[in-house]
């Protein structure tokens, strides 16, 4: 990675731009695809230390039971450590970082929880141009698993990436695989996707239009699925699983994610922090599933990083059985 | 604190053996509690590291909707710095630690969760005696706040700690009120109650003996508060607002409590780590109480620090509106 000179305020209020649009659309897509009237509130909020935010939640819907879309756009004196895993050299210096996150939680236990993040980050030093970087990425979480979904996810994703590279998709897929795993389950938390950070090779407009064509594949890849999901039937027991899994989603948020932890710790907004928690969990003490069942099935093969682009599903390089 | 050469095998069989009794004697008095026929179920484990325990769990029971009393006695090569905060200079050492921890959850809003922990630990060096401590404690979490049973809680603790020093209740106190904090909520977690950690001061034989009457006067102070609430009437409303604020326990033990960080990022046994979780947790998005209302009474008044010995509940010094 290396610092660019030729960066502009325009780019990094094109970012801003996008950024927004991109929020305004995604609610207006989740609220086509909602059932019911629900619509997303909005709240505007301000930051002590500079920024602020416009955080769109929607709760109860008949499709969607809790989503948020999170915009933020925040200034520092000091960039910590968490912001960025790779380049420790340039924690301490002042920063911008905006992004959009969103996580959707639908009511049907059929229909997959989704999360998204699009972020772009700017640390700033005297004499010097600016570091610039893009992050992001989406991964999706079922409850129980249909194969046909799960290949559409990834299919969706792999050509969102494809004019950027052979490897590409796969890097970022595994790296996905890597973020979202609770040690303490020995489990994923969901079947992956795309995740990225420390993005700014190949320069400012190759990464920006990567970042622009994988969050413009995020609806396509989502939404079909809950069209599909959130209409069949299902039973009070496949409800009660859900919200079983759902403590999963809790625990990886809560004890693993960078963005949650660095958010609490740093004084942001909890409200919009914790947007993303699941609106009815269930923690039941060693709960296991009856063998062969749809709900074994989810952690025995469903959760097990595989290529879900080849036609046997083959596991990850380290993931056989 | 200094170390202590007289400590023998047997003192530490007989905290061994204090502990897995009072283990026995508290899941007894909890079913005796139970107004359903639930009783505690026992799951025995090991740990490869060396050591085990032994997890009890009630579930589903008309009083108590889940509730554990886990015992443990575990052995490891290196001390972890988070074992304890004082004294770094011990991390790397062999250790043992042993502890009794319960967490209580009662179906009935009105009834509060209670949370309890005794701990004893020992760090071995080659050449030298080893250093040994004790910790614990017990504080208190209701929904709906009763004046009444705030003071039981507090003046059972400090009865509990009168024979050990005119100061002892009072520091407790104040420690459990430091720990019990949340700050991405600015709120406490409870009503607080007794904590106190590396306690050797004094000897053996008073340490163990505060730890045992501390231990002792728990279920003296927590049974008479649900007997008297897990018979009052509740409305759908109110059940939901429990749900709702039981996700700050679920917050304060996911990102905050050292024990369970602890025990989930070194391999501890998940499940029982774990079932101090909620059995049913609500998340909504900035959720706020009526002016008021018991709900705003809730965080207004009975989560901020007081004394609740003193006739006018004076808050602690600090704390003062």
């Amino acid at each position: 990675m290396t610092e660019d000179a030729a960066l502009s305020d325009a780019d990094v209020q094109s970012v801003r731009a996008f950024l927004q649009e991109y929020q305004r659309s995604l609610c207006a897509s989740f609220e086509a695809a909602e059932a019911g009237p629900q619509i997303f509130r909005q709240d505007s909020w301000e930051r002590e230390e500079g920024g602020g935010g416009i955080t769109r939640v929607l709760e109860d819907g008949a499709t969607f039971e809790k989503g948020g879309v999170n915009f933020s756009h925040v200034a520092g004196a000091r960039l910590p450590d968490s912001a960025t895993a790779a380049r420790p050299e340039l924690a301490g210096r002042a920063f911008q970082a905006m992004g959009v996150s969103v996580v959707m939680h639908p009511r049907n236990p059929m229909a997959p929880t989704s999360h998204a993040n699009f972020r772009f980050f700017l640390a700033t030093c005297p004499d010097r141009p600016p570091v610039w970087w893009f992050g992001g990425g989406y991964d999706l979480t079922p409850y129980y698993g249909f194969e046909e979904d799960c290949r559409h996810w990834h299919r969706t994703a792999a050509t969102a990436c494809a004019a950027y590279g052979a490897d590409v998709y796969r890097s970022y897929k595994r790296w996905c695989d890597r973020y979202f795993h609770l040690p303490h389950r020995g489990e994923q938390r969901g079947i992956g996707g795309l995740f990225f950070d420390d993005l700014n090779e190949g320069g400012f407009e190759r990464c920006f239009s990567l970042l622009r064509d994988v969050a413009a594949s995020y609806p396509q890849a989502y939404l079909p699925i809950v069209e599909r999901r959130a209409q069949l039937p299902w039973t009070e027991a496949e409800r009660a699983f859900q919200e079983y899994r759902r403590g999963r989603y809790v625990e990886f948020n809560l004890v693993y994610d960078r963005g949650t932890l660095f958010g609490l710790q740093t004084g942001g907004r909890t409200e919009s922090i914790l947007m993303s928690l699941p609106p009815v969990v269930r923690w039941q003490y060693d709960r296991r599933a009856e063998p062969g069942s749809r709900e074994a099935q989810l952690t025995d093969f469903f959760l097990r990083p595989r290529d879900w682009l080849a036609e046997d599903l083959a596991p990850e390089p380290g993931q056989e059985a």
